[in-house]
């Protein structure tokens, strides 16, 4: 049977964009139930100023927490190398780079042109090198399939840009559509061709629902031979930088699409659900996104066996 | 290029499960504003008893004025014989025979097995042949994907039946996920094994989106050759028999994930959703689905020429 991994980032990518603060007590309890559901991958947070992202200022706290927890590879955002020495000195397990490949999101999200991106990496690879720390590097090559700003981005573009990454330095890349502008055909054809320039070192895929193809894009990615998604509990997340692009492909929708597929991701979907309500409570008032919590399971509940049996 | 149809069922899919009754005059404004936006296909009601759906007693009327479009098929659905008898008297363009794969949803939809809605179908063809008449027989296998009541629904069975019912005398047939069941990966074994059996005579595909998977289900099933689709606009639909079954595709996001992906539909999608506004506005206080009217069109849309030039 194959496999998949859903990449929780409700508490990074998810949280930094809604005003709602989440104590750290609260973030520990997700970890910690998301971990009992089966979570083994979660982005626990952002090596950025506090000033700029209050609601990511534990970071360091919360990743403390995550690696106590055997198995799970807790990860971090970083936007800089400053960000990246501290994700290094806190011992993340992985630290994602993002970089847009939009020349405009670029500028407005980072300050910085993406071939500046390259070159903060090839220096985040040499600090990383020279602690002799054994945090993983991933790049995130994001507004993949058009931008908000600039409107469309290149294929050939976000190509060479994922290359150069990894002729940088990154272990990784992935491909994110920031701004929810991808189809399912475009994100077919995309992960081809990138599949076939970089081979498994594309090691995720991340998708936003803003227009309603959340799940046929990770369908379209799996096909390509993806098998790990980033998803946020309760479709939470956007980007602040990014006007529209509500809600990342929901944690608990996405996990049962796959285990009804028949692809084993580890997940006790109930126990999401239930730490859905939880998460539901701590952010009164924000908008929540999915489906599986109001539809319920399908009756006579199959998932994988009885639906390979019919 | 490959193209697609959006076959507006809203008309009847849609009405009929919601409480609000449209009056003839919105039908009919709903009809010419679809059919400006390009749809070439609607289904406009449902011969049955107005005492059971009142919201649909009007349907011979609407009927007579769609058949005023040049170029528009329009098709009913028929529950039997006596509906089916209507149709051909009316001169509808097709007739959609609804059965469902589930025993227990049969029996409580239909009140008769599914054999039985086969004989039916028998009855129903011999009558347009003895008319001479040129409406069209499209057999509806249901909860394909499995059933509310029953839970599982054997693919075997679905099969048998789809071929029973051309056997019958279908000019062709069509499978709907009836209750929101269906997941990428069994829609495209279902279809495919379908399309092995039956060829082109498999005309349709019908998915709700109870649990998000809707537009992941066509992807799905365009990919193994479908090229006709059953939506909604504003995603209104259900099935009444079906508790949970809430919304249908919508059509203005399927017509725009379509054209994303490149495919030609012919629809003006900025037209079907000003057309939403106003539908929406004889619905008041039902629920509507869809994600496009609230995220709105990507900046620099590039629908199907600057993506495949990207």
């Amino acid at each position: 049977m194959r496999t998949a991994i859903v990449r929780e980032v409700g508490l990074r990518d998810g949280l930094q964009s809604i005003a709602t603060i989440v104590s750290t007590a609260h973030k520990i309890e997700w970890i910690d139930a998301a971990y009992a559901a089966g979570q083994r991958e979660i982005e626990v947070g952002s090596f950025v100023p506090a000033r700029l992202l209050p609601q990511l200022a534990d970071t360091a706290e919360v990743l403390a927490h995550a690696k106590t927890l055997p198995g799970l590879v807790a990860s971090v955002l970083v936007p800089n190398l400053k960000g990246a020495e501290r994700a290094i000195a806190c011992g993340a397990d992985l630290m994602v780079l993002p970089l847009s490949a939009s020349h405009a999101h670029s500028l407005a999200n980072l300050r910085k042109t993406p071939d500046e991106v390259v070159a903060e990496l090839a220096r985040i690879r040499a600090a990383r090198d020279a602690a002799g720390s054994r945090t993983l590097i991933e790049g995130g090559v994001g507004t993949a399939f058009g931008c908000t700003i600039q409107g469309t981005v290149a294929e050939s573009e976000v190509l060479r840009l994922m290359q150069a990454l990894l002729d940088a330095g990154a272990d990784r890349v992935s491909l994110a559509d920031t701004v929810g502008y991808a189809d399912p055909a475009s994100v077919q054809r995309l992960f081809e061709k990138a599949r076939t320039l970089v081979g498994d070192r594309l090691a995720c895929a991340h998708f936003h629902d803003t227009r309603g193809m959340g799940l046929a894009n990770c369908y379209a990615a799996w096909q390509t031979g993806i098998t790990r998604f980033d998803a946020c509990l309760a479709g939470i997340g956007g980007c602040p930088h990014a006007p529209g692009a509500s809600g990342n492909v929901t944690t608990e929708d996405l996990a049962f699409m796959l285990e009804r597929m028949g692809v084993g991701t580890g997940l006790d979907v109930p126990a999401l659900l239930a730490l859905r309500r939880r998460v539901e409570g701590w952010l009164a008032g924000e908008a929540l996104h999915g489906t599986l919590w109001q539809a319920g399971f399908p009756k006579a509940l199959a998932f994988a066996a009885a639906s390979a049996a019919a």
